[in-house]
C-alpha cells in the first residue's frame, strides 16, 4: 500500500496566507522535501524528517519523494508560492510519467496556494483584474528567443504580464531586454510594478513608468507586474498609490 | 476617521483553501458586501451585518462599502476565489478612481485567495507548471473581437489558457466558438479541462482532446484550461489521468 504524496504551497512565506488544506498535509505528513528556506516556514514535530535540497535539484527531489511515497511513507513536497505555477507539482508529474509504473500508484494530493502575482496584486489594488499571463524569465527553462516571442505576443494581445524569476545572478540581463521588448508595443507610461517579498516583514513594493522600468530594482524575491494600456494608477496622498486594470473594455478604447 | 475596507476571496469553496488572513478580516469587520452565495461561505456572527446583491451589480456594491467605510466602520467586500482576478478588488479600485476624494483616504486591504483555475490545476496535476494565461470569455467585459484576438495571440505564444466566465445562460456559443478559434493554431490532441467546484462537495473533472471538446461539459462554475502543445496526460489504471506541463522547453522542441 502506497503512502500518500502531498505537493503544498506555503504561499509567498506570510504564514496568513498559507491554507488549513496545506497546514493538514503538513500534519498528517512524516518525511518533507524541498528547498531549505521553504522547509523553513513550515513548524515541524521531533518525529518529522527535514529532506533539504538545493533550489536547482527539483527533479530528482521528486524522485527521491516518490520513492518514499511508495514504500508507504506519507511524504510531503513543499513548494513556495503555490505548487503548481513554476514549481514542485510539474516536477512531481514529470518524475510519474518518466518513471517506474507503480509510481502511478502513489496516491498523489496536490494542494494549492497563494502564488506570487495575486500576493502582490493585493498589495497594489488589481493589476490583475483583467486579462493576464504569467511568464518565467527563466531561459534555464526554455531558450530566449521563445521568451521574446512571448513578450511580444502577449504585449500585443493587452494582457496584463507578470513575470516570475527576473533576475538572477546567473541571469542578470534578461529583465532589461524583456524591457525593451515591450517598449517597442506598450505606451511609456504603462505601470510596472516590483513586488518583492509580499507580505513578508521585508516587502518592499515599487511602481515605475515602463519607460524609465529598471531591471536592478528587481531581485530574486521579485515578482514583476507590467500593466496593459489599461492600466490605470490612483494617486493618494495619505497612502501609496494603486494600481489596477478596470474589469470592462469598452468598444470606444480599443 | 475612516473604517477599514477589506476586499477578501474565499477561494473557490472548500473552507480548507480560505487562508486564515481572509478569516481575521471577516473577524474583523461588521458589514459584508457580496454576491449572496459567496456571502453564505462565511459564517458570521449575530452583529454582523450581511448586504447580499446580485452578481451583476459589482461597482454598485464596491460604492456602497466605500460609503460605509468612510463613515468609520471596518467593511468587508466578498469575493470567490482570488479577490483581484475577475473581481472585486476591480471593482473597488475603479470606484475610488472615479469616486469623492476622500475615498482614497479609506484603508484597503486586499486578501488574496486561491483562484479557480489554481484549485482545478491542482486536482488534476499541474497544467499550468509552465507559462500560462487568465482570459475572461465574457463579452459583456470587452468586445468579441478582442477576445479572438486575444486567443489567437496567446495561442500562438504556446501559452496554457485558463478560461474564466466560460458560459452561461446569456452566453451560450462563444466557448464552442473559442474551440473553433483555438484548433485552428493547436495540435488536435491538446488536452482540455473542464474543472467544476474544484474542491467543493460538487466537483467534476473531466478532460477531452481539443479536437473533441464540447462547450456544453462547461456551465457557469467551470473554470476550462487548455493545454498547450507541450501538455502531456498520464494514464493511470488506479487513479484519475494526470494533466501537466512540464517545466522545460528545449531548444529541440521548437
Amino acid at each position: 500500500m502506497s503512502g500518500r504524496l502531498y505537493v503544498i504551497g506555503t504561499g509567498p512565506g506570510n504564514p496568513a496566507q498559507m491554507t488549513p488544506e496545506a497546514l493538514a498535509a503538513v500534519v498528517d505528513a512524516t518525511e518533507f522535501f524541498g528547498y531549505g528556506p521553504y522547509l523553513d516556514r513550515l513548524s515541524l514535530r521531533p518525529d518529522q524528517i527535514r529532506q533539504a535540497s538545493d533550489n536547482r535539484e527539483e527533479l530528482d527531489r521528486a524522485k527521491a519523494a516518490l520513492e518514499r511515497a511508495i514504500t508507504g511513507v506519507n511524504v510531503c513536497v513543499v513548494s513556495g508560492g503555490d505548487p503548481g505555477v513554476f514549481a514542485m507539482a510539474a516536477a512531481v508529474c514529470e518524475a510519474i510519467d518518466n518513471g517506474p509504473s507503480e509510481w502511478r500508484d502513489v496516491d498523489l494530493v496536490v494542494a494549492p496556494g497563494i502564488t506570487a502575482m495575486l500576493a502582490v496584486a493585493a498589495r497594489i489594488g488589481a493589476p490583475l483584474g483583467h486579462d493576464f499571463c504569467a511568464v518565467s524569465l527563466s531561459d534555464n527553462l526554455k531558450p530566449w528567443d521563445i521568451i521574446e516571442n512571448r513578450l511580444r505576443l502577449v504585449a500585443e494581445a493587452g494582457l496584463v504580464i507578470a513575470l516570475y524569476n527576473p533576475i538572477s545572478k546567473a541571469r542578470p540581463w534578461q529583465l532589461g531586454k524583456a524591457f525593451e521588448i515591450l517598449r517597442d508595443v506598450l505606451p511609456a507610461e504603462v505601470p510596472v510594478i516590483f513586488g518583492r517579498a509580499a507580505g513578508r516583514p521585508d516587502e518592499r513594493m515599487t511602481v515605475a513608468r515602463l519607460a524609465d522600468a529598471d531591471a536592478s530594482s528587481a531581485d530574486m524575491a521579485t515578482c514583476v507586474i507590467i500593466g496593459s494600456a489599461e492600466t490605470r494608477v490612483i494617486a493618494r496622498e495619505t497612502k501609496p498609490d494603486l494600481v489596477y486594470t478596470p474589469r470592462f473594455i469598452k468598444d470606444a478604447a480599443r
